[in-house]
């Protein structure tokens, strides 16, 4: 049985991985400062004695070791760190928002590894640092790295002092670079968003932008499959890996439609101006995923199956009272 | 006339930078907290009225504006960041001596720009963005970028979140990845640790590592006109220039023999174990000079040329009791 801290772990992807582990039969120390986070996230978990729950705010070091302490996890194996400002256009409006909740919780939690002898990280990063890359099947060590986001900025900080701290204190680090997850439970994101509005009007949905933004998608189970592989074969101090499908993804515009035929089948949908939905968003980006397949990895839903996937969940998540 | 605001105005590159705007007619604010900078360096340029310095931390927004207003500074053209922490082995040690100086300082400095509607940045980086890319020569666009130390680290990180800005407040920022540079008035650096040495024990020179260690050095002088001449020729919203010669440097060796030959011609002189000086050392690398080229830059010292004509400098600069 090993024991896993998870920052952000009453968050999506955090919720998701920690009963992933919980459930393979490792113990799991979730801390989140509950900004997205929910504690119903876990609440079914935390009855037993194998997980605990501790709100804490991951920019602080010394809140950190307290939880740890107080949950009895001082001999932490592995640390997962997914807490973050999850708010990409609110970190556009005020810069220390994302330096804050991206990049200091990151120092903080890897000053926190140093003082409990915590040495391996395994650290959520983003398809954001890489910027807009124009057309190309990006790798993981494609350049230059121009993110145009203070999320991905952020993002991009935090790995770079992660690969510093490889030369000292830290024995090992995965850094996952994956682009927008789709799933429950949901906290924000583009569909999310049109399911709650085709709710409030169930007649029309407006839609930032002109549509024909298109991305890849990743649905949470497949990127908590992958990242545990990664976790279990990969071999070098720092490997840094793209997860997410290779398509070319799916448009705005075909989700606004996927959405509206499942939850309001009647509505009309009206479209903004401009290929950007807000600054920083990177209009169009595509994944080359040899590193993974290199590993041994051969799983891929691609965009639209997992987009399928996500819609069942979250209506059935936002059907509820 | 422009009025140039310089953080770390009265540090090695800060100062020498200063008083060539100075003399070509321009306006200079100068900040620093006086950490490694000293008011010497300055103090002919601010009896004048186109100059003026106020110590001031710019890791606070605030102090940052009081400062620039204090001085009758509040039009500022063009800012010229400098401030970092300049010790890279104590940023090994402590990863928030990086975070502080280096990168919460750009965060306090975009933030105060933001709020002066000053959207010109000039950015003193680093070859350390790059880490150890082994024996190619690197160009702007060279990747990965997995820097080795807390250094490099944060300074990739403020290069990021000038990036992320341009696509808001900032209109134009120069980014300037440079080696190690030399010249006076040295505050640190292998050259300078070297003529204090021998100083103290003209007989012997001990040096760390084992001496095999070999890199590029750049003269402040050119660094001073490179980027002036980038300042004033490129028109990109968001530029990075690798500034530095192309060779693939001088070793620690010769330059203790350099240094030796000049100090005290008699002393013997014993080496280390290793090839790395310390943590988050990059043993060897070397540029590309094509995008500074193709903008139609000429200059080029090389680097045995640069620690000669820096060598002279520093022991007059020492020599003075």
């Amino acid at each position: 049985m090993r024991t896993h801290l998870i920052t952000g772990g009453a968050g999506f992807i955090g919720s998701n991985l920690a009963r992933t582990l919980w459930a393979a039969g490792d113990a799991v120390v979730l801390l989140d400062d509950l900004s997205n986070g929910r504690v119903e996230n876990v609440a079914d978990l935390v009855v037993g004695d194998r997980a605990a729950f501790r709100v804490a705010d991951c920019i602080d070091r010394d809140a950190i070791l307290d939880a740890v302490a107080s949950a009895g996890g001082e001999a932490i194996d592995e640390v997962w760190h997914f807490a973050a400002n999850s708010d990409i256009a609110a970190g556009v409006a005020d810069l220390n928002i994302d330096v804050r909740r991206t990049y200091l919780t990151t120092v903080a939690v890897l000053d926190a590894m140093k003082s409990l002898g915590a040495g391996i990280i395994h650290f959520a990063s983003t398809s954001a640092v890489y910027g807009d890359l124009g057309d190309i099947a990006i790798s993981e060590d494609s350049g230059p790295l121009e993110p145009v986001s203070n999320y991905g900025a952020t993002k991009l900080a935090s790995e770079a002092l992660i690969r510093a701290s490889c030369e000292s204190f830290i024995k090992r680090a995965d850094v996952y670079r994956f682009p927008n997850v789709v799933g429950a439970p949901a906290t924000h994101g583009v569909m999310l968003d049109f399911v709650r509005k085709l709710k409030a009007t169930p007649d029309n949905l407006q839609v930032l932008g002109d549509g024909n933004q298109q991305k890849p998608y990743l649905h949470v189970s497949e990127l908590i499959e992958a990242m545990l592989f990664v976790a279990r074969h990969a071999n070098q101090p720092y490997t840094v890996f793209n997860i997410g499908p290779q398509d070319h993804g799916v448009s705005v515009r075909a989700i606004a439609e996927m959405v509206r035929d499942a939850v309001s089948p009647t509505a009309s949908i009206t479209y903004g101006q401009g290929a950007r939905g807000w600054v920083g968003d990177v209009p169009r980006f595509h994944y080359s995923g040899e590193r993974l397949k290199a590993l041994g990895w051969t799983g891929g839903l691609g965009s639209e199956r997992a987009l399928r996937r996500a819609l069942s969940e979250i209506t059935a998540q936002e059907g509820r009272p």
